[in-house]
């Protein structure tokens, strides 16, 4: 046992104080692991649009201050009563969607969508006892999924922590913890495209780039861009994207032009925009009799989706998907070692690097569109 | 070959001379088949809604006179030039969808929807050389769906005729060629329950009881049948229905009256009904993380499929399916297998049987909601 554990640990977070604000790096004290709660020490963590859209917090409750964060990677530094599957040293991702193995989601083989620890984006404390584990002069400071990052130590439920390869290097799995994952997932485990088939991919964003990273995996033939922003398509190229198509560019729906290329349809598409346009296009493109799409992008609250009925009964198939379908602990050491087959590449992705103290200027890159990833060193 | 091959028959048909009007039974001339196609003495042919919808021809292009039916039993009296597949003799069933074994669609393993001999309701004549093999006083008499079983005779497309085990009583596998294997086909070709798991059929005409069937035959444990008419429900036990629902009984949507019966969704669901709003109650209805709808249904043109896209993101899957899948010359000889083997039961469906002279008695028994399927003998 480390000799911090069941101590109190002082250390460096950078604090959300206030909407849209820059992150504040300041002291806190981070409570020990309580029962089914472990303690880790973060070594690199990236930054996602998702904690970007909580930071801003645009159209969502306020909860501040608020320590952010869920790409991460790190190392088990304790952990709380009746935790048996992780101890002290263990490399690991900690994961904003979890699985605790015994509800019916976690137990169905389709399903990731854990009743106990699924995302919950508005509950900013831990779920034994309702209260947070960070606090500075007394005062608490707000979780974040369940990861809370952007911290040198961080408290998390065990069913939301997936142990890896120890051998894995965690400034670049980190990346996996969230968007790659559920990109390369959509397509693998869900749009599973046949070897020479056609793959439409909408949206060239980190987890659109990983839909493609899966689609060059599976050998699909025709891998097919969709964004509205041509800037995206150089870098794409990289993702084995080998067609661009900007809606802007034709005076028709998309949908057709896609139908020309393709005579008829794409066999698969994916959907990772999260404009309800997008997503009803991208279930229109696909082939009669065969073809299947599916969603990734989160919606507005109050869009709806719209299609004629006879779409579906041409014998096409929608479908969505969360994480693309990766029950965290059960499947990602299984992707990690995919990496470390040189399968699936992870480093392209990785396109910035900062350190914990320069953590806004990751903001600043996301915020402007450069890049894909930013991985945030946490040099302890 | 017999000795009529090469020759002009005269027999007798059923022809609808004008929209909504009684069939008329006339003595018509039956041309000999041309290149791929063959001509067919029909034994036995049930009524089926489709031709209802054609006679009463509400909203469709008026196409008369004209001889409907496409559910039917027969067997070859000449073939062709070209037709190697079938000699005289053979027990076939003719399909309303054909499979011309060489298209994009013939070639996937996963599409039945044929380029050549996809159902074509509009058209009223051959493939070869666009006309018709019918007439009465030499003027024409229009084909429908490439089948025209009202008719002693009647030549198809060699690749809308499915050539099954001759052991086979044709009075009973005749309701094989379409509603049957729609809904059963729907079932466990398209939504695949698993032993033990819930499904929801909505409809309790013969399409959603072929459905139930389906579900029977793959161990369900909960079969719930919706249907706007309770009536349906008695009927329906013999199918394996063992809970009911009439929308009309709750002030609530349906599938949150299934939400609640089921903790949370069915696990799969088949719509046979044609209503847009029971499209998507079906939908909804399934749970999430792995539920499965089906739609079915023809909807009407300007019908539009709505519903908020996060229900899709919550892992939910829509498909839809013509004609249960089945390629009709691969995949209808195997179903009438597993009619010959006890598996799946026909005899059920068949609750009237009428003469051919009869035969408006078979429309008044489906205008007034009796029974399932009126099967006509031809009795040559
Ligand atoms: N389902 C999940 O588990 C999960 C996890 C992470 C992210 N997401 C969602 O995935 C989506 C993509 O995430 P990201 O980080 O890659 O985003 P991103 O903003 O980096 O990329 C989105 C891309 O889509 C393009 N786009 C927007 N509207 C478009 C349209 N109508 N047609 C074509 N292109 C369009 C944009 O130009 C942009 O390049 C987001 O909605 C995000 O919330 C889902
Ligand atoms: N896809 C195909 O290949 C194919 C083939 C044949 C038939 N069909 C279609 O299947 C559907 C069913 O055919 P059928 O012959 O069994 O019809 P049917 O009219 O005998 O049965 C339909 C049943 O649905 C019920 N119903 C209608 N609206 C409902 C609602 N909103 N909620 C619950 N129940 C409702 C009716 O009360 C009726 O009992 C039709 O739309 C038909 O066109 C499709
Ligand atoms: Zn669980
Ligand atoms: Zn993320
Ligand atoms: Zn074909
Ligand atoms: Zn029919």
């Amino acid at each position: 046992m480390s000799n911090t554990a069941g101590k109190v640990i002082k250390c460096k977070a950078a604090v959300a104080w206030e909407a849209g604000k820059p992150l504040v790096i300041e002291e806190v004290e981070v409570a020990p692991p309580q029962k089914h709660e472990v303690r880790l020490k973060i070594l690199f963590t990236a930054l996602c649009h998702t904690d970007v859209y909580f930071w801003e917090a645009k159209g969502q409750n306020p909860l501040f201050p608020r320590i952010l964060g869920h790409e991460a990677g790190g190392i088990v530094e304790s952990v709380g009563e009746g935790v048996t599957e992780l101890k002290p040293g263990d490399h690991v991702l900690p994961v904003f969607t979890g699985e605790c193995k015994e509800c019916a989601h976690c137990k169905s083989e389709e399903s990731n969508m854990c009743d106990l620890l699924r995302i919950n984006t508005d509950r900013g404390t831990m779920l034994n006892d309702g209260k947070s584990r960070f606090s500075k002069d007394g005062k608490p400071i707000y979780h974040f999924v369940g990861t809370s990052t952007f911290s040198e130590y961080t408290v998390s439920h065990v069913g939301s922590v997936a142990k890896i390869n120890p051998a894995a290097p965690l400034d670049k799995v980190c990346v996996l913890s969230c968007g790659i994952c559920t990109g390369f997932g959509a397509t693998v485990n869900v749009a599973k495209p046949k070897k020479g088939s056609s793959v439409a991919i909408f949206g060239l964003g980190a987890v659109g780039l990983a839909a493609a990273e899966g689609a060059r995996v599976s050998g699909a033939a025709r891998i097919i861009g969709v964004d509205l922003n041509s800037n995206r398509f150089e870098e794409a190229k990289k993702f084995g994207v080998n067609e661009f198509v900007n809606p802007k560019d034709h005076n028709k729906p998309v949908q057709e032009v896609i139908a020309e290329m393709t005579n008829g349809g794409v066999d698969r598409s994916v959907e990772c925009t999260g404009s309800i346009q997008a997503m009803i296009s991208a279930f229109e493109c696909v082939h009669d009799g065969w073809g299947v799409a599916v969603l990734v992008g989160v919606p507005n609250k109050d869009d709806t989706f719209k299609t004629h009925p006879v779409n579906f009964l041409n014998e096409r198939t929608l479908k969505g998907t969360f994480y693309g379908n990766y029950k965290p602990r059960t499947d990602l050491p299984g992707v990690v070692e995919k990496y470390m087959n040189k399968e699936l590449e992870v480093d392209k992705f990785i396109t910035h690097s900062v350190s914990f103290s320069e953590i806004n200027k990751a903001f600043e890159y996301m915020k402007a569109g450069q890049g894909i990833r930013c991985v945030i060193r946490m040099e302890h």
